[in-house]
């Protein structure tokens, strides 16, 4: 008997996870079904067993898979000694690659709360990871003396909480260009850690 | 016949939404049912229908309850003459309160997407109203030389971004009281728009 749609090895992993970020970035990790995901991809939801156990394997993939890319970009950047000058290149390259993939950002900190435990450690521990750089950048400037930092941690966190703010209302035919807004918020985030 | 649970007289808007704001902050609009909703304030289905026509509603009322509570309390802040003092208070009003009601910054955040168009841009309207005051704030002291910003609007987004994510990791029980974050991040504010 014919298949109405696509066979077991129309199933790869690119495709599955393209179609699974493009339904929890629109309707929501909970309002998604496998069944969903199956018709995205054109395969029969049996199939799509084959290749993934269940929905919170793709969300886990989905989510990790961000931020190995987010740390092998971050790995590739260059490490000016100038720790002014590094603060600078974090925070546009930090604008930059959010921009790019709004619908995996837009998933990485809406769906957080819909990972299992052991899912959401692992991905906490990878985030970790992504803010030391910067958190290594500040210490260095306040050691240097050109940053003045109460609290390294928070300062971390507070920067990047700017930073990623711009996914929340960047249109790439807005007012502004991409390269505008990551020079004025590139900016704003030196000030507000300088001496 | 006896009813099993509350008459319709136990259903008051504020338990229904104290109820729906629990599940929703919990679980997400999405996976919650007018029927859990019922079960959380002890009714029947069919009578939490009898008080809102459906959950798009309660979801809207919360959203609009929590920007009216922001909107009233930001009203009875005073209005310092120097945009330095201004601006330093609003982000301590911003931060704590937003740290005192975590579950309805919860769902303001992460449940615009569920909201339909008009009931959008309704809290978007209102959302802007409460920008507007820092924007003024930010513009005045532009004009009278204390601040430097190269795009006020940015400037302002940048601002409630980097004080509203402190409600991402925040805990009472944590490292610093909420006073003292609110004092660093007044300051990094402050900083971040200074001359």
């Amino acid at each position: 008997m014919a298949r109405k749609t696509g066979s077991h090895s129309d199933i790869t992993g690119p495709r599955v996870r393209a179609a699974a970020q493009r339904l929890i970035a629109r309707h929501g990790y909970a309002a998604v079904s496998m069944r969903q995901i199956a018709a995205e991809v054109g395969v029969q939801a049996g199939a799509l067993y084959l290749y993934t156990p269940d929905k919170q394997t793709l969300l886990y993939d989905l989510m990790r898979l961000h931020m190995d890319e987010l740390l092998s970009a971050l790995a590739l950047l260059p490490e000016p000694a100038d720790p002014r000058e590094a603060l600078q290149q974090f925070a546009r390259f930090h604008i930059r690659f959010h921009l790019d993939r709004p619908e995996a950002v837009f998933i990485a900190y809406m769906e957080l709360r819909n990972l299992e435990p052991e899912n959401f450690a692992a991905i906490e521990a990878l985030r970790r990871r992504y803010e030391d750089r910067l958190e290594t950048i500040l210490r260095l400037g306040a050691a240097e003396g050109c940053f003045v930092l109460p609290d390294a941690k928070l300062a971390t966190l507070a920067l990047i909480a700017m930073l990623t703010g711009v996914t929340g209302w960047f249109r790439p035919d807005g007012r502004l260009s991409g390269a505008e807004v990551e020079a004025i918020y590139a900016d704003m985030a030196l000030k507000a850690v300088s001496a």
